[in-house]
């Protein structure tokens, strides 16, 4: 697919005349910042970086990459974790920025959705539904840089999933330029809409495959009154999944958050932010997170929460909890789950993985993983929290005491083999919110059924068949 | 497409071999509850009606299907109202009847899931959730006929949708056969999962062209302790969405139905439904009927609601109202909706549309296309009513006083295209929640846009090339 150099200089020149000479960005230090992923782990080449200011340039750069048949790689705020985002290392590429693309079009707080350029923050997005009493519920730890567009492409999760679901669930309209530089224009508002194939969710989640995201209109809600945060104690992930159940039977959709920590997660924390409360003086096995919102009041979710936490200790299933008496008390606890990411970080490298299970066989996993990691690795440790409500858990293995982190990182395949196989075996996700990218394309190929592979080809050729739209990723 | 009269037999003798003698019906009597619409407006034609038992029935009668080229039609509870799942005229195809596929596979309380073959009555699965003390929402007039795959393919909508969505959004994941007789098994009851395209959306809401949905999983959420219902007067559906905002902005997901209904829906069920209450004795242009339900207690509901209620009528905008203090009440004024399209079927046939607008829209819609009703066709009669909290209207036109409903009838066409036109006008759509069907396909081709219809098309080739899954439905 390598263009020739004077064919490529006449693709750049076209390309020039579109966005102006200012915004076709060829130069090795203009190019740098967009060709390395957010982990620094890996920094691909491209031919040149191009920065439409509107969809109409997107579709003409669009338009001429297929007549001069350019791959092309779309990029938002490059906060990805699995290389979906950057181009590969053959410099055959040109990466699409959609950054300049940011403009806020439109919110209705009556129909309570917003419309919004690909290229807005997240957290851009999230003020502006503020600003007239709304809430957009999308929230993770990359908001201050990623962009929707991304978030929509990879279908991001995040923190608020248990209440409001991931991207797919906040996304009512999609517009995407398609790899022919035909715009499509599915920006509809509606809740309801039963006119043929859902297009807009096979381009959520599909990391810029099958097309360019432009737009879209997103889901908002009305802002909830109060959220009050609570600490409960346990012995197992087993009593865990009792209070999950015994929580969503008595709060229904009030319970937004329920995190899972264990006692090495928050002894890790206590080691490297000493200045972070303890709420527990003596030592327990797990810990759950839980957070209620109310659209009545704060009182309101304090009683409730009084309450389930209340009924939760006379039915053993909990050992002691610490409710939040104000917002102050929640933020410290939400702190805790916050500084583990941190914690692993100060403690040295050590080897992730983001995986789902049904939430019912989320304990079972836990006590047949770790055995089998101990006798591969002996010594290993479990770094593993997440959002349990979800299924989602951060199953991060840490290197023996005494065995250096760069040492232990030369076992990161036969490791995810022992976690993702044993993923596989109980019915779970290999990659739960971060998507596929370049880094999981094999373990994909590996782990899926050839009925599904084929289906995915077949959608992939028939939407891109000059295999131009962001290529190597996912397929 | 048509089969030779040897190779049909040759055929049919091949599915007898799978699925037994009985289960290959072909005489007329046999096949004739098989080849009308739920209306009975349309009797279509088929060469057998096949009737498998299991998935392996369903995927080795599709591989036959393939092989002979036989087209057919996958067929649930047949309640569908766009002529979806009845065969065409021709008499080529054979229907796929999946209603001997109906056993309840799994119940996880814990994941909230339940695992259903596609054959199961929706009221089947209600009560097995309800059984385990978990709700599955989907609530709609033919649940006690309609089948679950029938409701994933038309992605139906219904009552409950306020709150929990559409059939999509109540499916975790989904068993297919292809029309190449492949098996995709997607069951997976995962709340994250980002491993490639999302197969599972394309599949929902495609009418059994892509692709015979053979099982699914399904979300479960806790039985809600109460639910209680208001009915409240006001002046205009511009009050209604004043009302729809300050009760999501005080109740949240508490508030799971708003039904808008006219005065003139009331006065219909009064005339033919004299026995029914009659909450208010001043006449009122607009109601609207609420539901709350809480997971806490009826008391926490009433208080909620009371509340509400009482702040509606101090900023005028609503002019009376009536909270049901008891269950039975609170069923009493459900009858006054359930009954609106009885009493239309009792005052004679309208002319029926199935649309939805971005819900800020709908007073404004109202507003502009009744007179443009009136002006077309003077002195005709709105019946207007719907799920405005999900944008979702029915927009039924009935005659003139004096005109009989059967020369009226004959402006259908004209009827529609005033009506649609408008909704296509503020953002809307002209099928809701029923899908498209036959009935509705040349509707589609006219409204949508050439981009999309190209999508979907290409969609279509690649996946069904041969042309042999529901021919004529939707493209």
């Amino acid at each position: 697919m390598t263009v020739s150099a004077n064919s490529l200089q006449d693709f750049l020149a076209h390309c020039r005349s579109v966005v102006g000479d200012d915004f076709v960005v060829c130069d090795d230090a203009g190019m740098a910042p967009y060709l390395t992923d957010w982990r620094g782990r890996f920094t691909g080449k491209a031919a040149a970086v191009l920065r439409p200011a509107t969809v109409e340039q997107v579709r003409l750069l669009v338009t001429a990459c297929a007549q001069w048949r350019v791959p092309m790689v779309p990029q938002g705020g490059r906060t990805g974790l699995v290389l979906g985002s950057v181009p590969d290392a053959s410099g055959d590429a040109v990466v699409l920025s959609l950054a300049r693309l940011n403009r806020i079009r439109a919110i209705d707080p009556v129909n309570r959705t917003i419309t919004v350029d690909a290229g807005c923050i997240l957290q851009q997005v999230q003020e502006a539904a503020a600003a007239e009493g709304c809430l957009f519920p999308l929230s993770l730890a990359a908001e201050g840089s990623c962009s929707i567009g991304g978030n929509l492409s990879t279908n991001a999760g995040g923190t608020a999933v248990l209440r409001y679901g991931n991207t797919r669930e906040l996304c009512l309209g999609l517009e995407v330029v398609t790899p022919q530089g035909k715009l499509w224009d599915g920006l509809r508002g509606l809740r309801k809409d039963n006119t043929g194939y859902d297009l807009r969710d096979l381009y959520i989640g599909a990391e810029g495959t099958l097309g360019v995201i432009t737009g879209a209109v997103l889901k908002l809600y009305p802002q909830p009154k109060a959220c009050i945060t609570a600490l409960a104690a346990l012995p197992t992930p087993d009593h865990a999944l009792r209070l999950l159940t015994l929580m969503q039977d008595r709060c229904g959709a009030s319970l937004t958050g329920f995190e899972l920590m264990s006692a090495f997660c928050l002894a890790l924390v206590a080691q490297h932010f000493p200045q972070l409360p303890r709420p527990f003086t003596a030592p327990h096995g797990q810990h759950v997170l839980l957070e209620l919102s109310s659209n009545e009041s704060e009182a309101h979710a304090v009683a409730l929460l009084e309450d389930a936490i209340g009924a939760a200790l006379e039915q053993g299933i909990i050992d002691d909890a610490v409710v939040a008496s104000s917002i102050a008390q929640s933020a410290g606890l939400w702190q805790l789950r916050e500084h583990i990411p941190l914690a692993q970080a100060a403690a040295g490298k050590n080897i992730k993985h983001d995986i789902s299970l049904p939430v019912s066989r989320i304990a079972e996993f836990i006590t047949v993983t770790e055995p089998q990691l101990q006798q591969a690795f002996p010594g290993c440790q479990l770094v593993c929290f997440g959002h349990l409500g979800d299924g989602n858990l951060h199953f991060n293995v840490a290197p023996p005491d005494g065995i250096g982190h760069d040492a232990f990182l030369a076992n990161q395949d036969a490791v995810n083999r022992v976690v993702h196989d044993s993923v596989v075996a109980f019915g779970g996700s290999i990659s739960a919110e971060h998507g596929i990218g370049a880094l999981k394309r094999d373990d994909l190929a590996h782990y899926k059924s050839a009925v599904e592979l084929d289906l995915m080809r077949a959608i992939k050729s028939a939407l891109d068949p000059m295999g131009i739209m962001n290529p190597g990723k996912i397929l």
